[in-house]
């Protein structure tokens, strides 16, 4: 299927400072963006891509260096979120480490970079980010907001903070909260990061080294995460590196080693650490039940959209049983919900790849959308526009 | 009920080099052990009990601190494993930490601590060791070797390696090998050691420091995995540790966090982290069917002993799944074999735990090793014991 092309970032600078919900402030920022396809007439063809940890504004086409956007697979001419009917936009949230305002650039306070100061982000602060984003192209309301895992939590936290502003949320591989051991696991892995002596208190970046170690840990444990038991047995199971035992505690082994260390060594090399802490840490807090005494169904009353919620069977990582809780809380509201359970093997990770009936359903879901906007009909001028 | 009340470990010297599978050899060595019980004339009433990771020859009563042996529920007078019935052994293996001869004791090629090269142990060489010990007690036979998880593939190794001295094996909590994930997560582990500053390539002793930042990381990650999420999720859940959140990337903000914390503060403080490296080495390479192209069966082929497995629902570490490939081989073999996969929600720790349907099915089986070797009967002098 063909792509959107060759695709070149944009930015939008925001003067005005963004108050969150810790009640601290983040100053004057700057918002990293794509877009793909074209906004109708009517401005109603809009569809937001929320991004996860560790992926950015890049969701299809071919950046600069050629590389494809993390679901490309699914967005593009003809894909299931089809870019000749959408006007499709990624943007990257404030924290991240892909272009928008980070901790790795200067804090106006200081003029150094904010390192560990950048202030804690949630969930809601990077919706409410995106809806100034969205103020600045001139679209009041979403033909749909869409993400995977963390992405996910960003759809549905949309429908809580601005129901008029969306008509369809579709939120896959998801869940209403983390759990005790996804907290777990992310707090072994910032400790890795943190007690990483080049950490530095987070102030690594005038030290001119990055806290490779724990970046590494922290990446080779969050992928044992992302993948299923079973798939990672077929993937590697017990094979080893070389064709006989080495009998060795620190070299290489089995396959399955070789493998995590190269993911970490690779994370490492692109990845920033206070992102890392600061989006594990919007992950923990995202729990949009704990302002209703832990009822979910009492949070999702406001919303007004229409959602698709889509899970993965082998996912332990956001299992189906959480996506339950979320379309339980729906129903209990009377609100429109579509479910989805994917027989798939990958685990986590699956939201990110081609499953053939998983994009079936995204593809029946986004034609209805589509459909409803009248978004079939041929697109019309309208903002930006990278394709 | 009683306990064997206030135990003191005793000491074996071995100067004869113990030949280990990787084709090294370990230099005269010594082993901690202690001993409940009395054996009987007839020297048949003798039960191994072999160690986990993170346990010791400690089993049973409580040793010159007044802490209680690491299965105390289950081994004492009156208990599933009754030292008033049987002759029981701990005793801890090379590699360890805990008294027997680890990393931490000199090399006497060099005089100073082995460190980083220590030999790399197995299953089968802390077997090897575990047989010696027992020649110089002068028990030709067990009534029974039993262990959990890393402990039961030790007591299946023995009736492998030593098929005419194993009446009976009962193998709680355990697995035929270890998947990818479990590697994984042990490789996770272990770069945390190794690539903490302070871990100097495994010859830290000489520097005056121990790498505890690794050792906080590895235990922290260990915890997560031997707990089920359920039980995680109904002791911690998503409590904070404070009444409101504090919006922190680095300070602790829910409960599991400085639990977790505390647990990994706790192990640094004691444990050694080249042992660490070597028992999950050891955990790795064990996988009897190796040798058999993969067919367990076969590799079962030479046991005699009977077999009693165990497992728990909740178990995800070794799930009970693990349990039934065992079952299989065994019954392919014809061998005796029960098997009971007891519903506990608490995870791979289930096996420490005093389970009342567990404990039945341990007091149940050992009755009747005991009637078989008939160790109901008064018992009659025999070699040490500590009780």
């Amino acid at each position: 299927m063909a792509s959107v092309g060759r695709v070149t970032p944009q930015q939008m600078h925001f003067a005005e400072p963004l108050p969150l919900q810790s009640g601290a402030r983040l100053a004057g920022y700057t918002l990293v963006y794509e877009t793909y396809g074209k906004m109708n007439a009517d401005r109603r063809n809009a569809v937001l891509v929320c991004h996860a940890l560790n992926a950015s504004h890049h969701v299809a086409g071919l950046d600069a260096d050629g590389q494809p956007g993390w679901w490309d697979n699914l967005v593009g001419p003809g894909k299931p979120l089809d870019t000749t009917r959408f006007f499709v936009i990624g943007v990257n949230n404030p924290g991240s480490c892909f272009g928008s305002t980070g901790p790795m650039h200067p804090d106006p306070a200081t003029g150094q970079p904010y390192g560990a100061d950048f202030p804690v982000v949630t969930v809601e602060d990077w919706v409410d980010a995106q809806a100034r984003l969205l103020d600045r192209l001139g679209i009041d309301q979403l033909a749909a907001v869409l993400g995977g895992s963390l992405g996910g939590m960003q759809a549905l936290a949309w429908t809580l903070r601005y129901p008029q502003r969306v008509r369809h949320c579709i939120a896959v591989a998801t869940a209403p909260n983390l759990t005790a051991q996804n907290i777990a696991f992310n707090e072994v892995a910032r400790r890795a990061i943190v007690t990483d002596p080049d950490f530095h208190g987070g102030h690594f970046y005038r030290h001119g080294v990055v806290p490779a170690r724990g970046l590494r840990v922290a990446r080779m444990l969050g992928h044992i995460t992302y993948l299923s038991d079973d798939s990672m047995e077929a993937k590697f199971g017990r094979r080893l590196r070389d064709d006989a035992l080495a009998y060795t505690t620190q070299d290489i082994e089995f396959q399955i080693e070789s493998y995590l260390r190269h993911q970490g060594e690779k994370f490492a090399g692109y990845f920033d650490a206070n992102t890392y802490l600061l989006i594990t840490r919007a992950l923990d807090y995202f729990d949009p039940a704990r302002a209703h005494g832990g009822d979910l169904a009492a949070a999702f009353a406001p919303a007004r959209a229409s959602f698709l919620l889509v899970s993965f069977t082998t996912d332990w990582r956001f299992a189906p049983a959480r996506s339950r809780e979320i379309v339980k809380a729906l129903v209990d509201n009377r609100h429109r919900v579509s479910y989805a359970e994917i027989d798939a093997p990958h685990g986590h990770d699956a939201f990110l790849l081609d499953d053939a009936r998983y994009h079936e359903v995204m593809r029946a879901y986004f034609g209805n959308v589509a459909r409803e906007c009248g978004a079939s009909l041929a697109p019309a001028g309208g903002a930006g526009g990278a394709a």
